[in-house]
């Protein structure tokens, strides 16, 4: 950590920082300037955050050296980790598609598209049982019984299922119907949904938040693997910008930066960056080339009735359509699907 | 509801939304124009809302009329409402100020904050049992032990205490310590959190998250007053930028925009806005002169030792000197401190 | 467009606004609803945008239908468009690479990178001779001898040669050494030199502000385009967010929406919108597969003796291997390098 | 400037950093943590500022001590400047207002509105005469005409005139006619435009650009400073953010956070931040409060005729209102108007 001064601090502000930073026994080093005094910190850096230098009189600005993070970061851990998710491996040079409906809306439905999305090449199945609605008057989920009918789905078609928390004392309900726990973007900074999460015995699908930036994504990981729960995939899917064609803007190159800060695998969800249908299966191809280790989409057969996020659904043939030039790309940059 | 269809828009396409339009019992009616045909739709708003008519085939765009939330809104309740704090009342003409420490941290710092803050013209105390840290290593808050400390403090000096529910398992505790609930911008969009503050019989302090539009802030408000609690106060505390000399950008400018779209009272933070001491001063006085009904502020006596946010705690002597002159802009607009 | 008044608005109020309308002789058709009555307008949209509608009293809000651009839209002009730059054609299906480096330095390095970039797949060259630099204390660029060094690198490897210009005054001196004009992202609402751009007998490489929408973007190459040149690629180089890993965020979904909007050819500057080379390669990859008809990036042999933007310089080994990955995923999206 | 090295980074890597760094005279200094190897760099920061270290291989991570700027700053001047006027002295404690149309639209009518503004408290005139708007279909302005109506209308009314100044080729056009030259947020990064400013013998009153940092902001200052031309009043006028419910986010905070760093004077344009008129004069008298040395407001007399941003002009009763206020709160923070 660098400490600078301002130019009119006192010797005895500076003393006043020295002797607090030696009482956490940790070393200052002092240099002096024409312009600036600046103080160097060597020692843990988890030791001197806890010390607010920012606030200390006479200093002007405080420069950190190390990453914030650490059990997500790659010199904590060099090579990619592999997530399993009841029996699909996710990371480690393949492509995986998630898909399925926004929401669960009934179990005919939810049973007819898990067929159709696992017939086209899809190896795990998405289904939102509590949807997380930004006004109280929308359709808010089936609760259980959409679990249910998404776990059946699963194990008719044999994929694991990924499904949305949003209550801590859901817990024990998801254990019993979900093979991997979705921590949705809203939430991405609920500290205690993601402890929760990493108490559970299941691998988490973390959705970064649309006002977070990557550091403080790693860091909402760093909440669940700090319990113990290791098996994250981070999911990058839009943050939020000026621009309003689009529901929110992909931020395409936290696939690679992520790929260079952690071990975590990557995917990208094309369908919620996007927030129309039109182009999802561009941002699909742009996820693959750039380095994703998989894409959650929504897929529905008719949209337009669709209970969430009709506009932003894929139907099966353009679903198809998609996972076939994804196949393509995927294969020319080496990966398998 | 305008509904813009695209160019090539087929009759058949038109008559398939019709036909579901009119199977909600609303009202369709339809202009062709020259390079587009639009259909107006008239009816309930919420109704129309549940159709996601942008995933009808055909459709280019859709413009909604109506404003997304009621309750909260100037035309449910045309006149200011006045929440009630412990016998100290929000709104209406006050202008109230909220202090304390940002994390409570001991017993006696808590009382001697409390009573510092109390002289110098706070109303209401603030300070935090359960803390929201970016990372898992920070400083998480003293808990129950903190609420405690918070409550005595209160009962000493008179004045109804303020904190931050993180925890929807937490709501009796809270209900036992607190006198008004706080919603951290985090946890704005939480909606099983504000879900749970709208069923308890206390007043909510709401904060924006920092990347919400007002237009999501106040259906955030919508979802705590549709469980039948009214008693909410709003609290803008910046939203994220790319400025970085600031850790938020304060938008002053939602004070007086809420002020015309709801009745609910309008505090502003600038503490978190700003995330620095020196420019809070400054802050509070735009607060008060754009119309806010209230600031919330951190203060410390040795911000250097303080377990969170000491950069931004003003010390008891700035306070005193930002109270004076919050007193005299607050007389120039013709309000009450 | 849609006028949609306030609920208190008076007949008087609806009156004013309905004889303005018809003066302009449009037409206006009213229709009253339970919460709100609206007015819809058909006619010319241009002549409509000259009336500040927003401004009449008892106005809540205005709602455009149609699109702010023409020339460059598709519902003008519905197929894609080719550029020619000196024999090279843009758009079409095939994908061009524009390289070159970020400032003209010496004649001897110019000419160097000019045939390491050729040799390896480059079609263009480009390179700054006037640089628009965030701080007037930086290389401001080698001015007219810099023009002649790159035209000359460019007759020595046959590539034509793009270069920013910043100046209206500078138009004759570019007419003389550029093949293409490029208007930097600084530059595109500097709407005097649009038009000078406009009026120049060149193709011009329109970059797209750091802030600016895309309907902004678009009505940037309107300008162009309304001076009688349409020859205009546009080029996503990033937008300013809050996310500070990158320089600029890239908008990688901006491709397939002006696709959409457009007729004109789009390029990605993976360069300018990470600011740091590790990346670029991937966000080369992202371009060629969600779409883009060419990129454009930065190569130097010594990126730390650059005297502008070394970070993000690939070497001329990176350059090789990211154009060899580009032509693998071009490839299995079906078009040609 | 602090050079953070990769964990990775070779001794021979950090020579060849050593030695540049010795070959422009600075002072390296080299600490090895358990981590990480740092670099110090002692020495002026400008000269240290020509290399790109991030593109030396082997760096992680630059960061700057020193503030990019120097004339503009209050380590250079630390007394507050005071810009005149053709004898409107701006800053140093009074608080001035500049008001008049958005743009010149006939003699008769800027008389009028000079003739009203004058009488309520204006002090300085303002009037587009070249208009820079987004697209090329809307009116542009009178031009030279425009000048010589408000020149006319300046002399009447005995105030200085400013007005905005879009190419560099107008600059003996606008020495004959403007007292103040405007540079638009548009062009605040338009450097050709800047410097050209520098060289004029007239206070510039320079917008910040929507999409600048105020670093970059005091850097454009700077460019004009640095050219000669130390009369340059500082406008904030709204930042591009997500929120939609006004044109522009005010940044408020801009204003101490400027005055902390620069002694130039710091206005305030609440009329383009808001970008509607009814929330005006809230972020005036926020301008007022937080410390602003004046406003740049727009006035018509009939808003929904106006040639321009009709929607956020005031009345000549509303601009009554708001100075009777702006006198008020000025009196409460202890400055005149």
């Amino acid at each position: 950590m660098i400490i600078v001064l301002k130019p009119e601090a006192t010797q005895e502000q500076i003393d006043h920082i020295l002797n607090d930073i030696k009482r956490l026994e940790l070393k200052p080093h002092v240099s002096v300037g024409a312009a600036r005094t600046i103080i160097g910190v060597i020692g843990p850096e988890d030791v001197i955050r806890t010390v607010p230098v920012e606030a200390y009189p006479g200093v002007e600005n405080v420069l950190p050296i190390l990453k914030p993070f650490k059990l997500v970061g790659r010199e904590f851990k060099p090579d990619d980790s592999i997530v399993d998710v009841r029996g699909v491996r996710i990371g480690g040079g393949t492509f995986t598609i998630v898909a399925g409906p926004c929401s669960v809306e009934s179990r005919e439905l939810t049973l007819r598209i898990a067929e159709s999305v696992h017939s086209l090449g899809a190896k795990i199945l998405r289904g939102g049982a509590f949807k997380p609605r930004t006004s109280p008057y929308s359709f808010q989920g089936l609760g259980e019984e959409g679990l249910k009918y998404l776990a059946e789905a699963g194990e008719r078609t044999g994929m694991p299922v990924v499904t949305e928390l949003m209550d801590p004392r859901h817990a024990a309900l998801f254990d019993k119907y979900a093979d991997m726990i979705q921590i949705g973007a809203r939430n991405m900074s609920n500290f205690t949904l993601l402890k929760e999460a990493g108490r559970m015995q299941k691998p988490v699908l973390l959705k970064r938040g649309m006002m977070s930036t990557i550091k403080e994504f790693l860091l909402s990981a760093e909440y669940i693997c700090s319990e113990g729960n290791m098996n994250v995939v981070l999911c990058e899917r839009g943050i939020r910008t000026f621009e309003t064609e689009t529901r929110n803007t992909l931020d395409i190159s936290a696939v690679p930066v992520i790929k260079q800060l952690s071990h975590l695998p990557v995917f990208v969800d094309p369908s919620h960056a996007a927030g129309r249908d039109d182009i999802i299966e561009s941002l699909a191809l742009a996820a693959v080339a750039a380095g994703a280790d998989g894409i959650m989409v929504e897929v529905h057969p008719e949209p337009e009735h669709a209970k969430s996020d009709g506009e932003q659904a894929l139907l099966p043939e353009q679903f198809a359509e998609m996972v076939r030039k994804v196949r393509a790309v995927a294969k020319a940059v080496g990966r398998t699907v």
